[in-house]
């Protein structure tokens, strides 16, 4: 596939359209820094809107869940989703409050999500998944067993329809504001990991493993 | 209203249902926290889920934008919408690959929302909007003229038919995995404020306000 195309009428961004970016490098860095997606699908005409864990793999975008969930049991049915992934960059404070604004980055990905039936693809959707989130992890647990991979259904979108739209930089403001008596400027916004917290039923005294001592979730 | 409320089949929580929760206190609370939302609605038949911000009035939820914008002005229609808020709080590393979490607290309000004609309405929407995202800021900046209310669209979605989920705690492992020799506990993550960057045409040397410099989201 191109690294470029052109974006549909339904993924063009129209509001603030300098701000749409249709590269794939760029959607995929946001998508590969993102930890969960919020997926949009439709039941009896009502949208619903789920916070959900992903990952990618090549131009595919794979969730998964319990097979009985309802979510997926529906995307089973192949119905139209949307999967959208956002990062809060920062608060971005100008001196009208008409201009204040938010540094983020986002993508959003229209589609039509499939089972996918095959183990060994399942198997290695499921793995890019904890390699999504953290990686190091997959290989230092208890892998899957059938009864397992069994009550597991993971869904694939393919990444063919998409956009991503992009919010850097200081606040802008209308010319006539810049002599506005107030401070403006951006209040930058990470995700942040914490010192791990062992499992008070850890009955060894483990240390904490190196991919989860130094999580971050930046991609460079 | 009651402070509880009976889900619908449409908002009770089906999988995992020992997270569901109902009440409007943990809800709001969850509410007031987050500073985006994730809008889903329907075009065509496919779903669209567009990260905005939003505030909270009392039993209502407000989003605004352009009054041009694709998404709202659909809503202006009245179709149906979701808002989806969601607080991820840490990373769930258990023995068993199958028993990986993530820490959460999540809201979703299901209705149909409404154009706010009201000017004194939309001004005080626009307000709780702003206190929401950085409380103090309303008063410091340049109020919001004729020409900049006449653009923006404030749409209101009354909190009637919502759940709550929320996970929280050490992983939860199958009994006999306990014993696999695996660091296993929680990774918590969360959205901390960097220090305040100037913006670069910022005329006079002034001070960082203290709203801005003590910037936190949590509300307790």
């Amino acid at each position: 596939m191109p690294d470029d195309y052109t974006p549909t009428p339904r993924t063009r961004v129209v509001r603030e359209p300098h701000r749409g970016i249709y590269d794939r490098a760029t959607a995929y860095q946001i998508l590969d820094e993102g930890l969960i997606c919020h997926v949009g699908f439709i039941i009896d005409g009502q949208p619903f809107v789920i916070p959900t864990g992903y990952g990618r793999k090549d131009d595919s975008l794979y969730i998964h869940g319990s097979a009985a969930s309802r979510m997926l049991r529906n995307l089973d049915q192949g119905i139209a989703v949307c999967v959208t992934v956002t990062l809060l960059d920062g608060l971005v404070l100008a001196r009208s409050i008409f201009n204040h604004s938010m540094n983020y980055r986002s993508v959003v990905v229209l589609g039509t999500a499939v089972a996918v039936n095959d183990p060994q693809e399942e198997l290695d959707a499921l793995r890019a998944l904890s390699e999504h989130i953290l990686p190091g992890r997959w290989a230092d647990v208890r892998q899957p067993n059938e009864r397992e991979l069994k009550a597991t259904l993971v869904m694939r979108l393919p990444i063919e329809e998409f956009s991503a739209k992009v919010r850097q930089g200081p606040p802008i403001d209308d010319e006539e504001d810049y002599g506005f008596p107030t401070w403006a400027g951006v209040i930058p916004l990470t995700l942040v990991p914490a010192e791990p917290a062992a499992d008070p039923r850890l009955s060894v005294k483990m240390t904490v493993p190196q991919y989860a001592r130094n999580y971050s979730r930046r991609r460079v």
